[in-house]
């Protein structure tokens, strides 16, 4: 169904879910393309996802010191505001969709862009069906962004990059403090993840350099908390250490998360949300060896570290938005912008459109076959695929010794 | 007792204690200035600190390879092996001393340079004292490491700096991180300083670029849970978020450490060593107000950040081993190397050199009158000390897009 004509109007750029360390470089890619556009009269960012489309709140973007938008490239977290609203289906309820119709015709919206992971791109297919329906004309783009790493269809997803490289950087580190002392340890690192085990994995780049981990645990795989003590208890009594990598999202076979199960009806910090899989974790290794233990979460931190971000995945984001403006102009509308990537003589990045409704709800899961027979490893297949992601070191703007980041004036329409 | 005569013997460095991201730094200073020193004959690394004395196991650092010695000013964490071994007063047991005369006897060693914190200049007292008394002519520096900054005289400790730098640079991100849902969160940071909060106080250098925490607690002030909770209520119910920093340290009026308490008898983790005081006010905070909240310990991450050193640091570091070998190559012994610092007309740092009697086993605390009334931040005057301290970036080597850090051949004499 694509329009070639050139539809004059407002554009909207909205962010949604957790954030990541370049969510921010995607929407300058966006920000800036269609501030450069002829046929995009006004660009708005949604204060808060799709709240602000529902609430009015739409930030003017060219009231903002292009210097400052700039800095968005390097800039954690998102700079518009981010929600977790879960938008209704409109056959059950059209009440939102009817909202945002309004507001689209109030500012003469035709051009949306939802800048997000796998809820984001389904709340972007349902407005993109919505219009499609009411006869709105209205060019409706994913510009995707999740550390998890697990949008379908795509190679990968702008975010993951950075924070494995954040926790690549960080096991190289943790492991050459774990092995300094004349004394043995027992170093656990827990990484986000709670379906897919993407960033887990990651830990693995360590080893390109030498100082990687010596077991890594996905939640592609059951769990099995004796395989797993007697795995640790192996390696601490050959290398009087052993560090590991775990997957906040491991769970028995059963499906029961082990950082949710009960432990002898003593535990009264229970809540998942708080993580503390890694401390589980650890007590256990120490209850079975006796060696000194530290269990690590790396929590926020491994997704807004931008200090740490690969200039691989700032760049592809930031093409991820300016790719979805451009076809968006062109007169493609329900697609989210992907990557299809080749590795075969050197690292090849293609931008590609993907249907809305083929990559929204589905998850995409670390490959068995990256994972070794016995459970607590990955592949050099993986290391091959995602060591490329990783390359290149961002070159922040620094005031006073820290990170200098975008301050916008968000001014409201 | 100065002995102007440039000694002709050996010199061996040792590392001690928990490591740091620049006490690397520190012993390259010492390694590259005494093997360029004539009357060094040999530089021995003693592996695993006192314990590579004891048990005759030195590296002989001229086969080490100058180019990855050169990159141990980047590489964190002890190359050299670290030890917690406690040595005895040599009034109560001297075997140990007699065992460390043997050693130096055997490789003519003239120089001995301990880099540690406040153990380690103990260690080096006792050493130069007992080497003193038998009439055995070695000169004997401490070249202080702690990123807890309590070493006694001197205006700062090397590695402080880049841990603080850390520190407040994963501030600034997670606080853009924090506040970026519709819905509010309480999130709360702890650091390391079991009893002084300078590593917690850190996090206030990111109010300089506007993401700094809300509320901050150091072990200097008693700790009040129904304070701490009214706190965190009235800021939350105010800016519908708060972003905490807290020092593992904070214990009650009794002296009780806050991460230690028991909790109504159902806490199956209370293991101190396993931190757990983040999560655990983060519980807290959840009963009281009903808050989304995150709890990030920062743990070994913030003692090996070396991808974010601050240039400062590493420079001063540098020399304050560099300082230690010219220092007792001109006769000086029983010294440790620290800091004279002014701040009226720009930053700048001169290196004294301080009685190893007066340093050691002294706990410098960050000053009452850098604590605000209320006992929940700290002033401009703790910025104004602080924010020179984390100035420049450091210039780390990459390969496959991490860091790359020295690999020692470890050679044995």
């Amino acid at each position: 169904m694509t329009n070639t004509k050139a539809l004059v109007g407002a554009a909207i750029i909205g962010q949604s879910g957790g954030p990541s360390a370049v969510i921010n470089a995607s929407a300058y890619g966006v920000i800036k393309t269609a501030l450069e556009a002829d046929c995009i009269t006004n660009v708005y960012g949604a204060h808060h996802g799709i709240m602000g489309v529902l609430n009015d709140q739409l930030l003017v973007m060219e009231k903002e010191d292009p210097a400052e938008l700039e800095l968005l490239l390097h800039t954690p977290s998102s700079a518009l505001g981010s929600c977790r609203y879960k938008i209704a289906d409109p056959e059950v309820d059209d009440t939102d969709y009817k909202r945002i119709l309004e507001i689209f015709k109030k500012y003469n919206v035709r051009y949306f862009f939802y800048n997000g992971g796998n809820d984001s791109m389904d709340t972007c297919n349902k407005i993109s069906r919505y219009m499609a329906k009411v006869g709105y004309e209205c060019r409706v783009f994913g510009v995707p962004k999740t550390i998890d790493n697990d949008l379908y269809g795509t190679d990968h997803c702008p975010g993951f990059a950075s924070a494995a490289k954040y926790i690549a950087t960080s096991i190289v580190e943790v492991s050459r403090d774990c092995h300094v002392y004349d004394k043995g340890m027992v170093t656990i690192v827990e990484c986000m993840g709670r379906h897919a085990g993407w960033l887990t994995a990651a830990a693995k780049l360590a080893c390109t350099v030498g100082d990687g981990p010596d077991l890594i645990y996905l939640p592609e795989v059951d769990f099995d908390m004796d395989k797993f003590l007697a795995d640790v208890e192996r390696i601490y009594k050959e290398k009087n250490s052993c560090l590991v990598a775990v997957s906040e999202g491991v769970h028995y076979a059963d499906g029961s998360f082990v950082s949710e199960a009960k432990t002898s009806g003593t535990d009264g910090f229970g809540h998942a949300q708080l993580g503390g899989l890694a401390a589980r974790l650890a007590e256990a290794v120490k209850a079975r060896t006796g060696a000194k233990v530290r269990g690590i979460e790396l929590s926020l931190l491994q997704r807004c570290a931008a200090h740490c971000a690969s200039a691989t995945d700032i760049q592809e984001s930031f093409n991820s938005g300016k790719t979805a403006v451009e076809a968006a102009i062109a007169g493609e509308t329900g697609k989210m912008v992907g990557f299809r990537c080749s590795r075969d003589n050197g690292y090849h990045c293609e931008y590609v459109l993907f249907d809305l409704d083929k990559v929204a709800n589905f998850e995409q899961k670390v490959p068995v076959e990256w994972i070794n027979a016995e459970g607590n490893d990955v592949t050099e297949d993986f290391v091959r695929y995602c060591a490329p992601l990783i390359q290149g070191e961002t070159e922040l703007k620094y005031e006073n010794g820290l990170p200098r980041f975008a301050r916008l004036k968000k001014i409201f329409a």
